[in-house]
């Protein structure tokens, strides 16, 4: 792909990241990323929180399972990946729009912790794709636009 | 400031920038810049337009100015800046945010066109800002939880 | 490609572009962006100009022209590109490195500047490659291992 | 901060972090992230590893205490920082700069690996600075311009 928005983004989990596969057997992990600026107030002469950046981000395969196994709530990370615009219907009837992050790279920040990091078994040594799967498509639950895009709505009643 | 999630976004204007003044006289142009990434379909050996990103943008001040005596609708641009969430409510009352970006530099980019560039008279040579006003309250429009987070709501009775 | 490391840069260019021709008439602009930050300084309550990071940078085809054409010494810049390490012998025959940005958009900054912008002729609406000619050779000197690494190295007799 | 030049790498260590003390006690971690690149063929169908980027790294304070019990060699890491541009004299006294990363973040990447993440005893839950200590100087060796930023030139005598 060539001229896709890429971003970098530095914060905690607001959750443990959800675990789900597709009908074809594919995982994919769901979380949220805040964000929290500091600025500095000269009045004060302290860093002050500023308001948070929330993230919805997505990652696949096996990576997804690797952060599923790995990031816990609280988690701080640095993720890079790609802005993503998805569409949607809300429960009356609007469309809407959300803006979510499709991960390439992401890992636990060591800025306050250590990590005790292991391979995983089957290599990636030589990776044969680099590429997340989008053209794949997602077991739609009935009446719904999009199963992907809009937080929350998966109920039950998902096939995954 | 720092811990920003700071992106560089490289697309075209949706629209001629919109140019408003808050009550205390400062400038603010408000646009969207499409961002269509291209996708390598190997199967026809040939590029393909992606789902474009269409993300809203604010500048300030004399900046601001700056803009929107220099882009037009269609006009290719680069811009880094800060992603901004906001909150607002719509029309049925249902809290939303919207993810936004607040430029810190902007240009027409010069892959497909030229340029004729002029210093601004009363310089910036030795800029005594550059932060933007995120201090300075917007005349907020009587109802509305915000004025600025909203594409679309500014209506005819707003005082700019 | 995939992987490569891109980076955002904003700063000042320290000459004019030197535009150049290969031997096969592809144009190349080559010119040096310094970025400098600025530090706040609480003894004294105010911005002070930290170190400046100089970076060279290339750009290729029908853009280098466009920049060559619209860009001038001091001119403040946007640009975004990928990091190149690039290998050479100094005069002393020791093998060195540089890192070096080659471009993939630029454009004047409109903090300070307003432009008059002129899309190119014959287009770019749907331009076949937005890669740089990296497959294309240089035509070089004798004796050089790099004619394009070493900034300063052309000399007179490069066929260019 | 402002203006500062922001980088994200992804790559892998080329060798064991090193961690060295200040005269005043201060942790730093020094390390070399190599970054490959990789291009689509189309002759051949297939990936191709273009050429590498190796960039020179350090972090600071406790966050480089972690780097060094948490990264060896070959760790992939996803990491973001600031661009620095050193000047340093090389052995036959000719001035020379190299361009290195003060890193802000880093983690091991869970692209194809998992971690087990320890937050830091003491905390950082409201961590005071996150800058690095920029003003702290190196205890630099005798006849050395510049002791940080010169790779390899760490001697035996070196006072830490």
């Amino acid at each position: 792909m060539a001229g896709e928005t890429v971003i970098t983004v530095i914060g905690n989990l607001t959750a443990d990241p959800e675990l789900r596969y597709t009908q074809n057997g594919l995982p994919v992990a769901n979380f949220t990323i805040a964000s929290t600026p500091r600025n500095f107030d000269r009045a004060s002469g302290e860093w002050k929180d500023g308001d948070a950046l929330f993230l919805r981000a997505s990652v696949w395969r096996e990576f997804a399972e690797h952060v599923a196994s790995s990031l816990t709530k609280g988690s701080r990370v640095i993720a890079s990946g790609r802005l993503r615009q998805r569409s949607y219907q809300d429960r009356e009837g609007n469309q809407r729009t959300s803006i979510e992050l499709e991960i390439d790279e992401i890992g636990p920040s060591l800025r306050y912790a250590t990590a005790q990091v292991t391979r995983a078994a089957g290599g990636g040594s030589a990776p044969r794709s680099q590429q997340p799967a989008a053209e794949e498509q997602w077991a739609t639950p009935q009446g719904s636009s999009d199963a992907w895009g809009a937080p929350g709505q998966y109920g039950d009643d998902t096939p995954f």
